[in-house]
């Protein structure tokens, strides 16, 4: 959305094609404190903030999902799902983000939309009263617990590490709120009959196996850069990040750019996307009109 | 203000010294429209928000100049000029911006304050129906140029390359406003008796020397890093500014970080210089504690 600002702004023709806005953020548990200039904001209302200064400026908006981006000679083909067909393109920005990492044990899969979620923020109020787990003991976590001690009776959290990996006022929060914590553990399996009602996890040490009653679990073991559309025209790093030059926003394909959690910026946060979509999109405005020096 | 927002909300001591918050924002002379949430908001409304949010956390505010960084062993030693005196740190982010770059031409210094500006929205009202030159002929120039047609009568924009160097959506602007231009003019001296009453420039092609009659100059040649008070700890690029670690802020000593228009980030943008002072504070955080894995 920054980089669709920057470039409609610069009235540049700017067609921006997602299928929902936000992201990550329009799943996130817990308010936003750390977006400056705002103490506290849900990212629901975030999101809102930011596409209604998007529509300031003539920017196209299109609901559809990019399937594949081509390079033909110096024109980029941008290929959507939903018949919405193919565009041309000068110049091409990914910001798609990433999508929740996947916990791969059997039942997952089943059971999603039936006690198996991977966003507190939609499902949460669906597990009034009922006992949930948390797959993932990272902040994402640890802010997935808390959010969901408003709604549920009883909540587990589970990591596969002997150690929390989270900021200490997360961990704080946890305890006060009397979450059930157990570290070391491998989810090997989820179950159910119409809806789950149990998952198997492993002690990692003891080798023990172990089933703990749930009607919901909610995985946050992080997240995978959503980049198979152009996944011809980059690099990646180790993370399955795309690697783009960090002053500029560069690809290794001139005319494609790259930035926010789809990229290989070490530090993931709402403002550091926010400026790297600023860079990606002034990175794209030079490349389109290498003549003017300092857009802005 | 972000990396005290984000340094401080994970709870590390944190101590601010600046003699003004904002910096160059809040000599900005037009409205902000590309800080991603709000529409249209000026400086001095933007840095309010900051500073309420900044309050929000436990960060002590010192209104003072730092004017030395030593480091003894893995000690900061922080020195001001206010008889503030010394404070010692752990870690130290250098976020003190830039500052706006002189012309050097003769008079220039002699008349700031009696009709020589680098700040159109501290002094323009000051020169209700005058005549002003603006030197520069970049974004800030054209900006200044347009904040002040507010004010003034006549405007000159003298631009020492052949072409402005600006946003087209800018060059309309000062062209409706009836702006004068004059490009390939170099600034010769600035000339007055009591306050600034012309300035003589050189055509750089033709050597001519022409006079300007006018009340006012506003410099507007962009901006040189404020980076005395660290020079020993920090390497510099041909620009003067802190070679950083872009994923990191981390400058060449170890624990002392550096994020915004101080280093060689490429773009100078509010939303840019907010995230790299969020990678700075993240990074120094991890610094001080190198278990904590994922502060945020």
């Amino acid at each position: 959305m920054t980089a669709g600002i920057y470039a409609s702004r610069q009235k540049i023709k700017t067609l921006l094609i997602t299928k929902v806005f936000g992201g990550q953020i329009s799943r996130k548990a817990v308010m936003i404190e750390n977006y400056p200039g705002f103490e506290e904001i849900s990212g629901v209302e975030l999101i809102k903030r930011f596409k209604k200064h998007l529509r300031k400026f003539p920017v196209e908006i299109l609901n559809d999902t990019v399937i594949k981006v081509k390079k033909d000679n110096k024109k980029f083909r941008v290929l959507t799902k939903d018949g919405g067909g193919e565009f041309q393109a000068r110049a091409v920005i990914v910001a798609s983000g990433a999508d929740p990492r996947p916990l791969e044990a059997p039942g997952e899969k089943e059971f999603i939309g039936r006690g198996v979620s991977y966003c507190v923020t939609c499902d949460g109020p669906l597990f009034q009263n009922k006992e949930v787990a948390v797959i993932g003991g990272g902040n994402a976590g640890l802010e997935a617990a808390i959010a969901l001690a408003q709604w549920v009776k009883k909540i587990s959290i589970l990591e596969f590490f002997p150690k929390l990996a989270a900021d200490a006022s997360n961990i704080q929060k946890v305890k006060d709120l009397g979450v059930e914590i157990i570290t070391n553990a491998e989810v090997k399996e989820i179950k159910g009959e119409e809806f789950v009602n149990s998952l198997i996890y492993q002690n990692r040490d003891s080798k023990k196996l172990k089933t703990v009653k749930i009607d919901g679990i909610f995985i946050e073991i992080g997240s995978i850069p959503a980049t198979d559309f152009v996944k011809d025209l980059v690099d990646f790093n180790d993370k399955d990040e795309i690697i783009v030059n960090p002053y500029t926003a560069e690809t290794k394909t001139p005319g494609l750019f790259a930035a926010g959690d789809v990229d290989n910026v070490l530090y993931k946060q709402i403002v550091i996307g926010c400026g790297e979509g600023a860079k990606a999109a002034i990175s794209a405005i030079k490349y389109l009109n290498p003549v003017r020096s300092n857009p802005a």
